[in-house]
């Protein structure tokens, strides 16, 4: 038979009531002909809770234990869900990780899955069970301890699962309809895309599109894996939410698919740096060692053997970021004559794989900026994103601007 | 090392702050140089919650994930109790049911133990680890699904592991500070025990004394661990509580140990039966079959072929009963002239290993309930306990006479 994997998040569980309606979308993919694996977070507020009293018992927890207690919210989730299934006459039995196994690193709290055989469940399926219910988010180590595999651990789960399975698709149900243009918060003109290309949800995830953890879309790219995401607040309807697929299944689309933003940013400019060999090496690898996450980098052209040199990152790793190049400077790695710090900037980028056959995409986004006195500061530009870094005050302005050249509020 | 089980209840687990004050406990232990196994309840009110979301999903649910959901609240207290005993220096680490593994039969929610295998946590006890805190009430059946064993489950599981591992003692902290003479609301007289033996120590809990679950004792007596019923609200000391042991370690005892009772019985008699070989069989039977838990059977003696039929059960069973016996009736399985019910009475026992060496302690009793004018309607007795059926509202006045006359407010 065909299958199906269908995840259900925190909010999705959140009582009793949404798990009753969580399992009627099960049965409607059942009914279809479809056997499922059903991945399921803790009921939301529930892990919240859990890590709270981890915390009030020991500061400096034993992650091991830490485990051990977080995932129990999962478990209860995944039980009430078989039970109801089996309330609706659906063959169902619940799962945790120790009982599949998901076999995974022993890096508790960040664990990485090592394999997710498939005999057990495989052969409840054989027996005529219809749906697996998984608990989300966890595994077990070669020890026998429970891991966890920290934030957004269950959609990867589900990404997994559907993986190992070969489903024929992963259905991340949340409590948002799907993947915008941009965030309809900041741009009103904001569309739902039917369709979205991996490489390109990428982009939009580790710039700050919160729908989907970027380790679950990298996992479902290596591996294929078809994502829909979805609400499960909305009637079931076989269009709703946004596909996240490769890019083949995407015959046409705008050289943009949409425009990311990121409002905690930071500029640091190194005035007057000796243009040396190794000179880069010198000034970032202190920082990295520091913790700080680089992100855009541009060096000046070069003035009688000096330059200057600008980096970005996030704006409450400034004082880390200033206190490395402190003690690189004390160390004589590297001299500069001035630091300047711009706490008042943010990232816009434009993503779209479309970029690649359409020219012209950069000098479109400019000019747009420019039409609206946007004065650009930095710019770095990959094959399917450039990004820019302008003055804060002006973000809303420059998402709503691109939105509009780029005619993101039309289907192409 | 010697080795102590402690078993710390819900109310003595309840919060985070009585975690914290149990852990103590445990750590004053280790300190006198014990290895010990902790095992814990989920906190007061969990297991309810977990149990009425279980209701609220499936009316009928199916007891496999019952118990897979129900059992997570051990789970919680297991990693929390490591968590905190950790802080405290103690190397210490939690177990669930399938990492000991605690193999029990498949009767799920009323699962028995089947083995307890001890290399896992002896292996860790040998790597230096002091206390193993073990998740109560749970286990693991041949299938892989996890168990629970019922009411009163973690009692069990800590007779279990102290026979398993030969615990020097097995201390069972609760919200009670012993057993006592009789029920001190019905008593002020009534006097805690230092000390009871295994067997009176089963009729009062099945008298409805609630300290212990009959399971717990039975095991216990059977394995010969010696129990320690005490109060995790009470300053720690080494005199603390009442010790359930064999009947060798009580040197001196009274006649009696403790008065015991239970409000809630029915008396039933079946008016001229006719009184012929087989006529026991015809009317028990049938009763047994309806799940009425008949306790005390006098028949009187015969006149004319024809007797009278008493016998005691559970007030809220009387219905059953009555209908079981019309259909028995109707079937032609035995006759009689009228069935007279007695809801307004009550069973009052005394109970004590001494009555094998002490004669008369039934005359003494009748004595002492006639001085108070107090009829009764029923008596049975075993070797170390006397039961009398009387009118429910003699019951206090029968307790407290007893108890003075058999002189248990003061100690052998």
């Amino acid at each position: 038979m065909p299958l199906l994997v269908m995840k259900f998040g925190g909010t999705s569980v959140a009582n009793i009531d949404r798990i009753h309606r969580a399992a009627k979308r099960v049965a409607l993919e059942v009914a279809k002909g479809y056997d499922v694996i059903v991945i399921v977070s803790a009921m939301s507020g529930k892990t919240n809770e859990l890590v709270g009293w981890v915390g009030e018992t020991s500061p400096l927890y034993d992650a091991r234990e830490y485990d051990a207690v977080v995932s129990s919210g999962e478990n209860v989730t995944a039980g009430l869900m078989a039970l109801r299934l089996q309330e609706m006459d659906i063959p169902a039995r619940s799962w945790q990780g120790w009982q599949v196994p998901i076999l995974t690193t022993s890096a508790h709290s960040a664990a990485r899955f090592i394999d997710i055989p498939r005999a057990n469940i495989d052969q409840k399926f054989a027996e005529g069970f219809r749906v697996a219910v998984v608990a989300g988010f966890q595994g077990v180590s070669a020890e026998g301890r429970i891991t966890t595999l920290g934030r957004g651990g269950s959609d990867t789960t589900a990404v997994a699962f559907a993986a190992a399975f070969g489903a024929e698709r992963c259905d991340i149900y949340t409590d948002v309809d799907g993947v915008y243009t941009t965030d309809p918060r900041i741009c009103d003109r904001a569309r739902k895309l039917d369709r979205i290309a991996f490489e390109e949800m990428l982009e939009l995830a580790s710039l700050g599109a919160k729908v989907l953890q970027t380790r679950s879309v990298e996992l479902a790219m290596r591996y294929k894996v078809r994502l829909r995401v979805l609400s499960s607040f909305e009637e079931p309807s076989d269009t709703a939410g946004t596909l996240v697929c490769g890019e083949e299944e995407i015959m046409e689309s705008n050289a943009v698919a949409g425009v990311a933003f990121s409002r905690d940013e930071a500029k640091m400019t190194l005035i007057s740096v000796a243009d040396r060999p190794g000179i880069a090496a010198a000034i970032f690898g202190p920082l990295a060692e520091a913790g700080v996450n680089v992100d855009m980098i541009v060096q000046n052209i070069s003035e009688d053997g000096r330059t200057d040199m600008t980096f970005s990152c996030p704006n409450d790793q400034v004082l880390r970021a200033e206190k490395a190049i402190a003690e690189a400077k004390a160390r004589g790695d590297f001299n500069f004559s001035d630091l300047v710090t711009d706490l008042a900037v943010a990232k816009v980028s434009v993503v779209g794989i479309g970029m690649r056959s359409h020219a012209g995409v950069a000098a479109q986004m400019f000019k747009a900026l420019s039409a609206e006195g946007i004065n650009i500061k930095v710019i770095t530009t990959s094959e399917i994103k450039i990004s820019v870094l302008i003055d804060r005050k002006y973000m809303e302005l420059a998402v709503q601007a691109l939105h509009d050249i780029f005619g993101l509020d039309k289907a192409a």
